[in-house]
């Protein structure tokens, strides 16, 4: 029951007036030379509060292992591909300001994965909760915010089960964080999709590493 | 002239057979259990091949000078905001695989910032070309392609001019590598949206360096 054995059987066009979770926009905007302009936007129906969705970078430690990093893959209908990305969902109602945020950060990542439950989770540590931030500003005014964790195991810790609501197909992964950019290329050749934030966040990686990039 | 400046004056929701650039999807699709289910998509019409844009990180040396990143700023409808990003852009027909990738590339950052030619814009060099990478995958199809520049320029040279498209205003940015993730805060703080692959390239450089995500 892999995630990779879903598919796509029809796509068709949706008006916005039946579309449920998804709106198109006509936006009438100014430039800056005082010229009135026209640009179109699709935005998700579903945002409760400013910021529409949570991600987690979340560092597992066990004291015999190198740092990895917890991945997951969903398949995305949008892509026609099971997808590699960092564990993440939507912000509820009442998760407003940064303390909402990491509420919904630690909540996603125990429904997803197990992780982050002081009992069989680990020990959770919220280091950065970073600003809103636009995931494709051409596109869309959708936004995240991306909260880093360390989570601390012992080396005997059972690996933590997730909790994942209806209709969620969820697989999780180990990478070690060094290495995470050729991860994603071998994840790629096996037929995965890979999330371009991730992607950027292991480019970052390399290049802070001296590997790339040359600084 | 500041694209701080500009503004939105009008939204209204638009129908997909209205819509010239952006389209709504649905999408039937079967689960990993072989249960049939709906999902919703907002795509891009204008895709020519297997990619729609490239953005490029581009590092900046100068003999006395530490690397610096070229970042630019641009007025984003969807946001409502003037957004710091990297040079970015959508690629045309013709520009298949990973040569039409740098080629699409090059032309971009050239337009966008004046960077690139050989003659005023530094010796350039190509260092990665990532494999297609998705944007938001829950939400849209539309994906990417990063690549990776170093440039060369010397102490003396003047800063290249741009060569901007219609109703392009585009203001460009030399932010020092070292302590990008403060740059973009402080972008933010002064009223700047910050787009989410940037910023999570960001924290991996943080991570990397041993600041961020304890190793």
């Amino acid at each position: 029951m892999s995630s990779q054995s879903a598919k796509v059987v029809k796509v068709t066009p949706l008006e916005d007036s039946d579309a449920k979770w998804v709106g198109l926009r006509a936006i009438e905007w100014v430039d800056p030379t005082g010229k009135q302009r026209k640009w179109e936007s699709a935005d998700r129906k579903t945002r409760k509060g400013d910021v529409d969705a949570v991600a987690i970078m979340t560092i597992i430690h066990r004291p015999s292992h190198e740092p990895h990093l917890l991945l997951i893959s969903q398949y995305r209908p949008p892509v026609g591909k099971s997808c590699i990305e960092m564990p993440a969902g939507l912000i509820d109602a009442g998760e407003e300001g940064d303390e909402g945020t990491n509420r919904a950060a630690l909540r996603e990542l125990e429904e997803e994965t197990g992780y982050g439950t002081e009992k069989e989770g680990g020990k959770v540590k919220i280091e950065e909760t970073t600003p809103a931030m636009h995931n494709d500003p051409g596109l869309t005014g959708a936004n995240m915010k991306l909260v880093v964790v360390n989570i601390e195991l012992s080396d005997d810790a059972a690996e933590p089960v997730a909790k994942p609501e209806e209709g969620e197909f969820i697989e999780k992964y180990l990478v070690p964080v060094k290495g995470l950019y050729q991860s994603l290329k071998d994840f790629q050749s096996r037929g995965f999709a890979v999330d371009a934030r991730l992607a950027h966040l292991a480019i970052g990686l390399e290049v802070g590493a001296g590997n790339m990039g040359r600084l």
